[in-house]
């Protein structure tokens, strides 16, 4: 409640991070977001500032994360924004977080295969389950190795 | 400028429709956005109200739409919001629309194998260029099909 | 959870209308938003669609709004978006509502002397408190009349 | 153009500053924007992490925030987010700013007396000008001093 939320559409600008911690597994990149400035006089666009997130995908999320995002890529971000600030050993530490809530890539930039995840485990999923899972993969329902979980 | 931007996650209730105007490609489909409801007595969640809009997806983003996303599949949409109200017939309509400006699949939901286009036309992706094209995929070089309807 | 949050920026178009239901005072109004289309080959600006919305504040903030806020008045909304789809008399309707989570008025058109309310009574205002009043008006300390309708 | 809109609720948290510049006036201030944790299990809310942003307001709007905002008021604000990283002195620092396009008084939290601001000076309204003034206040039709900057 009262949270900000935010959507930022930008590039992947570092290789993703995967941990399994005791609270879930956790993905976690650097988001450059450059922005185009109109020049009215030229009718020209230019490069304007760029911002710069760490984008941290929780659970279910952050396996896919894994498994699908490199570096380079366009995504669209929602999710809560944290900016902190910190003293750590005389230096004064300030950094934009976004605990993700959706990542997609950004179809205005290329096409992407989508395939959806059984729910195979609840308590990673359920938090983010608004409707049933609708397509069984062949491959999940023969026992192979799931794609999530790696 | 005061355009009314929304982010709208949800499912892709129809088979998107695709055409190829005057104007540009244009791909459209139906959007279900389910919410839910948090109940402190039962401390449980429950199904709430279901929005519904139009999706617009022009131009590149039009053209990678229809060779990316399939009735059912879980999507996050940014775009401008467009209440349409308009007598008919007799008969009185109002639809909510939203004009794409970026479509992405839920990765919260499965995983996504992404391949950057190719700016061929310049026409096509200039409006929604931020960056050159970083990688050249090897098919496209070759002269093979291309995955987009192009 | 999954709510389609909106911010809209535009003119009051209806007298809000305010009424004390068993589920708490509630106060209503529609919004104009209108958009402004920029036109690069004049260099111009003209105006574009206007999209409009019924807005419904409740609680505390539906009295403050029926206490503040008057027809043609420039005023920023942030909500939850409802667009409702139903059938009357053989009639379709749909309806595009935003469930007030806040409401100012714009800044950038006028000024404004603000009041805070005190705290009377805490189950109008505990679902949105986000710190304790700092400030306790005389006017209200003395048992004067309240400018709002408790 | 793929700016990264946010809107934020909070606290006016220092007294704005004032500044005739030569492009025209400008007000600033921090603004804390708290947010707050659900509980499931003790089905209580506590306080959570706070953001701090700085607030620009330009022009027009720059004016009536100076004549209107004040220190520990609740205020929402919709702006350009700009996240600034730089090096000052061996020191590492980084800012989190909002240049706002509007900014209006929170009325869940109290009531607010809204004055139309008469365009008196195109060059400083313009920009944000989306309708005719609609009414003109006595003060400014006789040559009193304007509304803004009390």
């Amino acid at each position: 409640m009262n949270e900000t939320m935010v959507t930022v559409v930008g590039n992947v600008a570092t290789t993703p991070v995967y941990r399994e911690l005791p609270t879930g597994p956790v993905a976690r990149f650097r988001l450059a977001v450059p922005t185009r400035k109109y020049d009215r006089v030229q009718n020209t666009w230019s490069d304007g500032h760029t911002n710069f997130f760490t984008v941290w995908a929780w659970r279910a999320l952050g396996t896919n994360v894994q498994g699908s995002v490199s570096v380079g890529e366009p995504v669209i971000v929602q999710g809560r924004l944290r900016v902190r600030d910190e003293e750590r050993g005389g230096q004064h530490w300030t950094s934009a977080d976004i605990e993700a809530v959706v990542v997609g890539h950004d179809l205005s930039r290329g096409t992407a295969a989508f395939r959806r995840v059984l729910k195979a485990n609840p308590a990673l999923t359920e938090p983010a389950l608004r409707e049933p899972a609708l397509r069984e993969p062949a491959a999940e329902r023969d026992g192979e190795p799931s794609p999530v979980g790696r």
